[in-house]
């Protein structure tokens, strides 16, 4: 465990770090009012839903969840049977950061592919769609993207449209792990569905975490007959919450006054401004393009360290000294000159 | 799924019906300044880990979850492996309510044991525990009992120590599901290491969200070097939160000023004049003892109905008409005394 | 683990400790021959799986397994997941001797019935299909029932119909461990075909090991639409043969010229003889209907140990002294008479 | 599903497609004598132990399987817990032709590193060998070798040990799929434990079944502590044979009079024979060093089909018209040059 610096008070070592929005914690306040019934069956969570339905279209089914790597392992269990396979980038989350909680609870081979720019392609896909029909093959069954990237790179619309074909063509799932769904929707100015559903998405994780919830991921399904034994996935999955009221407030919060929205632009805004900040300093290299919060840079070895005086972040590549800085929904724009003042301090 | 009714203002359906104390509420908003690293390494989970320390004494290990399924599913793992077997009450939550969770994540077998009152007994174990070295079947490994039960009653302290025993003598384990056990602590007017630690249990999952906290539950292991994996174990086991501070600060704030007990002592005093006034009503039975701050009553089956259309609440064993009420930290004396009207009224 | 002492030349402690019979090693050599390809592709699995349609009919999917675990396990996991639960009588092969394995490979929970006279009812079945629609309780999926039961009792016809008829009104599956179903099927003096699939058995494990042949064992769908993916549930439960064409062979040669029935005939024919030699000693006591090849009995504890210095044989449930000897295809009158002989010496 | 042609006498498809060598099956109709404890516990499967003992050293543990998956399985099993990882070739059996049996039982996943000649780099497994005590990660704990490997290739003993201590060094172990282990002895002209456990393997898969026997595989552990639960790991994996001594007596077999090492000394031979003819062909490249009983060549596309009408064989890299042609125990002279009489017809 790499032990943490006392924390500069906003840092860029990722979205998660930040607290709650305090229109989320209005939300929380706002529902704790008497009993209501447990585990869902309650008028927040069903209000919570709708607004899902005003931003997403009818005729989808909603589940909460408790974090990101629930709602992927639980979206995906929905769509496999243990001897078919994931496709995804060899720097998806759920193929490097969750411990392998996907082959666990599912069972299922994921194969990973090299990312491009974050991405994975439909060229790539069609290479690893073999064996099909062979009983010692595991079985290609669902694309899983994450959207916007690992990388900090976003699909384009039509990048996750024939991903989408591809998978539909040959009785395949396209999942989207949409923890950073809202700062890529922002970044391409679209709106959820057209994010989404309208690319042909079938589920998605839709994040909160990491856009100013305290904490809750939803699963989205756009063909509700994928969800019809759900309930009881998410129950045996340990993701089944008892006061969920809590995390459907926050939700229905997020989905307001485009909260969503308004925190996604600006964080999206302030990894703009660093990446501008960034490209000043001579030596240090932005490696990916910068299409959402984050900012990828490859840094010379004696300036990390330095920098990590100061502030706490992740080595994203370590034998390429590539480092990840993210912006969040209260990333200011003094916090981004200071950090960037920093940097070139360092690296000197 | 039961349709339920517009919801009167508290009801007695479960102590996680209730919302969250408001001590609580102004933890999490307390600690929701700036940015601090995500996943628990934070001063805010450190802080909330030595309250525990404080209650439970020194040489501890103490992991947040997000829910009951999840704490007790995750401190079994780091119990067993697969090909082992977990002895417990047939009523037990997680024989019962858990959707097979244990069975899916552990692969173990749970053999169920017939409640006596709710709880289980040494006799019962004995009986159960055969078949060892036998490869054909499972090796019974560890004991899980639940403080407060599933049926409102409690283990005296001798009967926790009966069960240790027996376990230790035999290289097995004894795991406390304590999502009441402050109920239990309080009603046997113990300290919360004198009603666990010092009895001889090995795991612990520590209940909040049934005692007026948002969301979260806590595995104490009282013998560390069972926990050096669980890290892995909690992540793979889906219940790693990122921004865990919202968790560790409500913990903080349970275990800070007796706020525990406090609200357990109130809902078990409310659970015993519920108990008073029931008692009071011809043709209702009350059927365990009332230690902990749960009633459970047989009403002739024309009442059920009847009560029901004013207040939600569970069936517990449906062919017997056996019903289940329980008290929270917010319940009042006059929602006892309305809902003891209703049902007398019902009953006529 | 027991320590065996030296074998008599043939033991009543299971017809698995039999040999082969020498039908089933000549098949195994004939087929001895050149090379065919692995893993079921080849003719003399496609010859045997005809021989399968001879007794069972049309319509129906053959596949070979290693042992009763696997076919058993298997065939289960073709008709669930793992929020569903299967029930069985609490002495059901899957239940006590199989380790955990259904629960571990399916996820799911096995719920145990207590057996009547070796079998489960339909009230049984009746009182334990509940929680149906609850996301907190496992679903009642599949009913599985052993026959010959492991009591050595044979369910009647109409009582597995009664079974069937339930689970189908409900959606639900019948499942078959037919370990011993040549003998139930000889003892009822029914086609293999009336003894399962014409009683409404959607799913067989077909047992040959303990009825002469080396090893193997056939799972059986009668509906093909629940096999479809059963190809790679087997590859991926580790139980596909590469050299198949041997454990076909051994299951050509069971269906040809009635071996299956002439072998099953003779162990129920010599387990009669058994139990009429028994009855003969005072103090020994028939427990359960003598039905297939089985007999149990009471038997005083000071002899137990004194028939076990010349046979070994199981304890069946130990607390009461009750044991199991089982009879083989290859058993003679002979040894029945020197074994009744051994246990009246040893009751004196 | 690939149809296979009417099958030549002997292909070259696989030395799974090969029969059973006559001193197996001798050996198989000599332990069918009489009844003997299942399960193992009889004295013909203690007597193949010994002869493992004979081969491979006092020390040991040694159990028999069903077959290769199996073997494999279980082996990691033993040595692994789910989040922690196995590091293997992107070619490895376990990786590519088990149909996720190793992520769908262990829970673990399987990091795949691009095989070179047939193999993996200590250089290499150093590369993969990172985020250890990071809880998102899966924590690398067993390097997975094939020995001879899936592409006909050979470690060298250097490599092997190479291998070992870079394993030991860090906690982890080295495990060995040995499916073609004793064509690897005799092609290094080892004996089986100078090509194991002198070279640390941990854990060993010992193959028969491509080398003449009828079925079964054993997992030969050199330190008897990681063995300790295996008898409940192999019941609850489904692997446990009742009539034990008929695959005990095939290993009996295997390891008398050199057995396995005249096989596989015949199959290497046939093999470098088939290379030499088929170098004689233009047009046909031969791939990988012939170092065991498989050649793999580059064969123009247009003449892969032409000798598919007359031998069934496998592709195996099809993009590149790379196909494999393996040699085993019965392979003749004849069958070589006729073989390669046809593919050389084939390609002009």
């Amino acid at each position: 465990m790499i032990a943490a610096p006392v924390q500069a008070k906003r840092s860029f070592a990722s979205d998660n770090n930040a607290g709650v929005h305090p229109e989320i914690l209005e939300a929380i306040a706002r529902v704790n009012q008497g009993h209501v019934v447990a585990y869902g069956d309650d008028s927040f969570t069903q209000s919570a839903v709708k607004k899902f339905e005003q931003h997403f279209g009818d005729g989808i089914e909603v589940f909460f969840a408790f974090n990101g790597t629930g709602a992927n392992v639980l979206g995906l269990q929905a769509l496999t049977r243990p001897y078919q396979a994931i496709l995804c980038s060899d720097y998806a989350h759920i193929y490097t950061d969750e411990c392998a909680a996907p082959e666990k609870h599912l069972g299922c081979k994921l194969i990973p592919l090299p990312h491009q720019n974050g991405k994975i392609t439909v060229n790539q896909v069609r290479g690893a769609y073999h064996g099909i029909g062979d009983q010692h093959h595991v079985q290609a069954h669902v694309i899983s993207i994450t959207q916007s990237t690992e990388m900090g790179t976003v699909y384009q619309p039509e990048e996750v449209r024939a991903l989408a074909d591809f998978a539909h063509e040959r009785g395949m799932f396209l999942h989207m792990d949409g923890a950073r769904i809202a700062n890529a929707a922002a970044s391409l100015s679209q709106t959820l569905r057209e994010a989404t559903r309208d690319l042909g998405v079938d589920v998605l994780s839709f994040g909160g975490t990491k856009n100013g919830i305290m904490g809750g991921e939803a699963v989205v399904f756009f063909h509700p007959e994928l969800s019809r034994d759900f309930l009881f996935l998410r129950k045996q999955g340990m993701q089944l919450a008892s006061k969920m009221r809590f995390i459907a407030a926050q939700f229905e919060a997020l989905l307001t006054n485009h909260l969503w929205k308004r925190s996604a632009e600006h964080a999206n805004r302030m990894a703009s401004l660093l990446e501008k900040e960034i490209r000043k300093i001579p030596g240090v290299k932005i490696i990916w393009d910068v299409q959402a919060n984050g900012v990828f840079a490859q840094v010379p070895h004696h300036a990390i360290e330095k920098i990590r005086d100061r502030y706490f972040f992740y080595m994203w590549i370590e034998e390429q000294n590539i480092v990840r800085w993210m912006c969040s929904f209260d990333t200011t724009e003094e916090d981004v000159k200071d950090f960037a003042r920093v940097v070139a301090e360092a690296v000197k």
